[in-house]
C-alpha cells in the first residue's frame, strides 16, 4: 500500500469524485493529503470521517508523497507534475499534456494494463470522449482488426469542468426566461444549442480542419491500441447535457464482426454492459448511466453501407470512467503491481 | 396561377410557417383555404390581411381545390390525399406515407425539379432531416460521383410537431426545478438528456436494426439522386434543441473532392451557405440558423480516414427547408412549370 498518496486539483470536478471514489474504494493508502492552487488552500475537507485541509501547491507540499492522482488544466499539469516527479513521487495524470510523450503510458486498465509499468514517474489517463471509445473498440481490434474508425460525439458540459455544467444551467434558465446570456466557457450560449466545436485547430499539417479534440480521439486511440495503421476520423460536438458523453461509432474491420459476434465480445469486457434492445427503447441515455462507472453500449448493428462495418452508440460517465475512475483504477492497478 | 389553393393541416407547427411562407412570398393563387381536423375547426387565421375560417376536412373541403399543401401526420395523410386527388385536386404532401411510392416523386427544387412534373396527382416533400444532407450531396454526387455516405444527426423537438417542442420546454423546466417529469411525445424526458431513436424499428430485412427515420434518409436519399448504389448508412439522435436539425456527414467519393472544391461547388447552389471558419469560431449551429429558409454548411474538411472522403457539419431549420419552406417551393416551381 502507498505511504501517503496526495489528490493534486482536489477541489475540481473531477478531483471530488477521485476524493470520493478513493474513500468509497477502500484506495490502498496509509496517508492522503489535497493539495490545489492557493485560492482554494485551506478549505476543509472530509475524508473517511476525517477533516483534511486541502494545502497550496508548492514543491515541499510533495514531499514525503509516493503517489500524486492529479486532476489539473494542462498548464498547471505541465509546470506541477515534473515537480512531484522531481520530489520521487508517482504521478497518474489527467491532463493532456503529458499523454503523447514516447516515456508516458497512456493507460486504460481493462485496455492496456501492461503498458502501466513502462512509466517514468508519470502514467497518463486518456481524454474523456476518448476513453470509451477506445474500451469499446479494443475487443473488436482483438477479435477482427480495426481498419477505419469513424466517430461523431454528443458531449456534455461537465467535461469543460465546473464552469461548463454551471453555464448550460444558467443560461438554460435565461433562455427560459428570454433573457440574454453571454457565454464564458463555451464559444456560444450551449442552451437549447448544438455546438460542433471542441478544442481549438490544432496541428493543421497532419490534421486540417481538426480541432484539439478531435486530434486526441485519433492520437490517443492509436497509442493505447498500439496501431496507428487504423484510420480514424472524429467530429466532437458539445450539446447541452450536463453529464455523460455519447459518440456514434462506426467501424470497419479486417475480419467480419456480427452484432452477436459483438455482443458477445462487450458482454465479456470488464468495465462495458451492452444495454440493446430497440424494439422495447433500451439503449444507453446520459439520464441514466450518469453516476455509474461502466461504459455502456447499445443500438448495435451491422452497417449496411459497409462490407464488414459495425455501428454503435456508447455513452459513459465522463468525469467518472472519462476522468476520476478511470484514473483511480490506474492508481489501484499500480498498487497491485507494486505491492502485490 | 392556381384558383384555389388549400392548405391542409393548416393549424400545425408546419402548417403556420406555410401560411407565413405563401403569404410573404405572394404564392401565386387567386384564393386560399386552411383545412384541419374538426379540433381545429372554427378558428379564424389572417391571411394577407383577411379573416379565414379553418374548414374540417371533408370529401366537400376539396371541392373547387386545384392545389393543396398537405401538412399532417401519416395517417391523416393516407385517409385524405387520395380523396383530394379523387376531386381533381394536385397534393404537395409533407408526411412520409407516399413519399416512396413509385408515381409519387420526392423533390427537393434545387435537387431534382425535373422530377415534378412526373406526377399522378401527388408530390411528396422529404423527411426533414434527409433534405437538408440531399441538399449538400447533391453538387458533390454531380462532381465526383458518391460512393459512401455516413451520417449522424443531432435533431430539434420541433420534428416532433408542436407536442416535442413543448415537450423539450416543460421537461427542461421540471429538471431545472428538480421535478419528476413524464414524457408524452418522445420515450424518455429530452431535457439535457440525447435519445438515439427517432422513430421506430422498420425494415428488418433490408435495414435490421435501424430506425424508420434512419431508413428515410438512406431510401429518400437514394429516391432523389436517383442512384441507389450509393452506400448510405444513419444514425439519428434527438437532443434538446428547440429547432434546426444539425448533421455531422460523411462521405467518400469516386472522384477526390478537395475542401476548396467542395466550398466552390456549395456556395454556386443556391440554397445552401457556407459558413466555415473555424479559427473564429464561424460554423453554423440552431441558435443562429433557425428562421433561415437556407442550409447551412461547416466544419469542411478533407476526411483524414479516406482517401476520397470528405467531412462536413450541416445545418437547417427543420420546420423550413426542412419542411414548410420546401413544400412552398415544390408548389411555386409546380405552378411555374403549368403556368409560365
Amino acid at each position: 500500500m502507498f505511504n501517503m498518496t496526495a489528490v493534486l486539483g482536489a477541489t475540481g470536478a473531477v478531483g471530488s469524485i477521485i476524493r470520493a471514489l478513493m474513500e468509497e474504494r477502500n484506495f490502498p493508502t496509509k496517508n492522503i493529503k489535497f493539495i490545489a492552487t492557493a485560492r482554494s488552500a485551506g478549505k476543509v475537507l472530509k475524508y473517511a470521517g476525517r477533516d483534511i485541509v486541502v494545502e497550496a501547491v508548492s514543491p515541499e507540499a510533495f514531499e514525503g508523497v509516493d503517489l500524486v492522482i492529479s486532476s489539473t488544466p494542462d498548464e498547471t499539469a505541465e509546470e506541477w507534475v515534473p515537480v512531484a516527479v522531481s520530489k520521487g513521487c508517482i504521478v497518474v495524470d489527467e491532463s493532456a499534456f503529458f499523454r503523447m510523450k514516447e516515456d508516458v503510458p497512456l493507460v486504460i486498465p481493462e485496455v492496456n494494463p501492461d503498458d502501466i509499468m513502462k512509466h517514468k514517474g508519470i502514467i497518463s489517463s486518456p481524454n474523456c470522449s476518448t476513453t470509451q471509445m477506445v474500451q469499446a473498440l479494443q475487443p473488436l481490434h482483438a477479435f477482427g482488426k480495426l481498419t477505419h474508425v469513424n466517430v461523431a460525439t454528443y458531449q456534455a458540459t461537465s467535461g469543460a469542468g465546473v464552469g461548463g455544467q454551471r453555464e448550460l444551467v444558467e443560461s438554460s434558465k435565461a433562455h427560459l426566461a428570454g433573457e440574454p446570456f453571454e457565454a464564458k466557457t463555451f464559444q456560444y450560449p450551449i442552451a437549447f444549442n448544438v455546438i460542433p466545436q471542441i478544442g481549438s485547430p490544432k496541428d493543421p499539417v497532419n490534421f486540417p480542419g481538426y480541432t484539439s479534440e478531435e486530434v486526441k480521439m485519433i492520437r490517443e486511440t492509436w497509442k493505447m491500441l498500439g496501431d496507428d495503421s487504423i484510420k480514424i476520423s472524429a467530429t466532437c460536438v458539445r450539446v447541452p447535457v450536463e453529464n455523460c458523453h455519447s459518440e456514434v461509432v462506426t467501424v470497419e474491420t479486417e475480419k467480419k464482426i456480427t452484432r452477436e459476434q459483438a455482443i458477445e465480445l462487450w458482454k465479456n469486457t470488464p468495465g462495458l454492459v451492452v444495454m440493446d434492445d430497440l424494439a422495447n427503447h433500451v439503449y444507453p441515455m446520459p439520464s441514466i448511466c450518469s453516476g455509474s462507472n461502466d461504459t455502456y453500449i447499445g443500438r448495435i448493428r451491422e452497417d449496411v453501407s459497409r462490407e464488414n462495418g459495425l455501428t454503435f452508440w456508447c455513452v459513459s460517465d465522463n468525469l467518472r470512467k472519462g476522468a476520476a475512475t478511470n484514473a483511480v483504477q490506474i492508481a489501484e492497478l499500480l498498487a497491485k503491481k507494486m505491492f502485490g
